[in-house]
């Protein structure tokens, strides 16, 4: 009953991993690791998941779930998940130091690994991008974009309007995101590039209002 | 050219509140909590932000926002915000029992204002739907998906075979959690019912599938 669910669990000690090599590995196994874990074992795509808290591990084995305690950061570790053979490693660490000191490990030593990141704001996506991960998505952008829509529409704006909002703020500001790479150093530029872009897409929107949401 | 985009910009000593009240309340201005006021603003809806941390209100004021320096669960600040004539209160407030006493004193002396929340975790969220707040989102879940729909296009996935696995997924789990609010107290029974439910959406993923992913 729980192999058929689970898939092909393996017990393991602590800091040793045993079998084959998985083609993912997850480094980091909070709130976003599970639900990307729980995603690939919903389609049978085994994953190795590396996890630093004993606690953290504790609590996630007791809902089923496959993961080793150690510190993704160690060269040895990475190693031992057969980091060499696998396909994409998943950075999902909320601690911005951190999860770039595990992207340059990864980066030097196993620079055949597309690197897939969750970043803490738009400071840390913009290192990450410096290091140089595949893809980023940061942490709480989607849900906050989620809420806002919700939020828009408990004031009384139609669904198709609260979404054309969310969807056109999200672009420019991933636009935005790729433009403040460059002047990431300068903090006066980047102040400056978001208020410019600000403006313009208050205008962007303004283009295309059919009216205001009127509070009553 | 300044006011120009941030509308009626008022300037205010810490923690005195001036102007007339304000339709909707934020309480918590950080990651989420400014993404939803700068949609409103874009939007020219106003708004009166709550944020309990100066290096904060600084920062963000820094970047042109409005946003009040406060303790979002004391009873007169959240007067003098107007809660009793405002609309809609956001509680983006990523702690959880802090969360919780806010929405409580809210739901308790303002029981007009509809609660928008965010939730740090599944366990949040159940205790949010008990203060009876109306709407929560999980802070990190929209973008755990959006992560894991890149991830399977990373791994070989079309785009529409990504969106659908993570779609089904979603939906499921969003419904799992509103079951889970009647054994919310019963740990046993809380990781029977993931146990369950993840079986039932195994099933259900594969009576659909066309073939799985490839791992070259």
């Amino acid at each position: 009953m729980l192999k058929r669910w689970l898939g092909d669990v393996k017990e393991s000690e602590f800091d040793t991993i045993e079998g084959n090599h998985n083609p993912v590995i997850i480094a980091g196994f909070g709130r976003v690791g599970q639900i990307v874990g729980r995603m690939l074992t919903l389609r049978h795509i085994p994953f190795t998941a590396l996890e630093r808290s004993p606690e953290q591990v504790d609590i996630v084995r007791r809902f089923g779930n496959r993961v080793y305690y150690g510190e993704p950061a160690r060269l040895d570790l990475l190693r031992a998940a057969h980091a060499d053979k696998a396909k994409m490693f998943v950075l999902a660490i909320d601690n911005a130091e951190d999860s770039l000191k595990i992207a340059q490990v990864v980066r030097r030593h196993f620079p055949q690994l597309d690197i897939y990141a969750t970043a803490r704001d738009r400071f840390h996506a913009l290192r990450l991008l410096d290091v140089g991960v595949k893809y980023f998505v940061r942490e709480t952008f989607h849900s906050s974009l989620k809420l806002s829509e919700v939020v828009l529409q408990g004031l009384g704006d139609s669904q198709e309007r609260a979404m054309e909002t969310v969807s056109v703020f999200a672009a420019f500001d991933e636009e935005l995101l790729q433009k403040q790479q460059a002047v990431q150093h300068d903090e006066s530029k980047l102040i400056q590039s978001a208020k410019e872009a600000r403006a313009e897409l208050q205008s962007l929107l303004e283009s295309g209002v059919d009216g205001e949401i009127r509070i009553s």
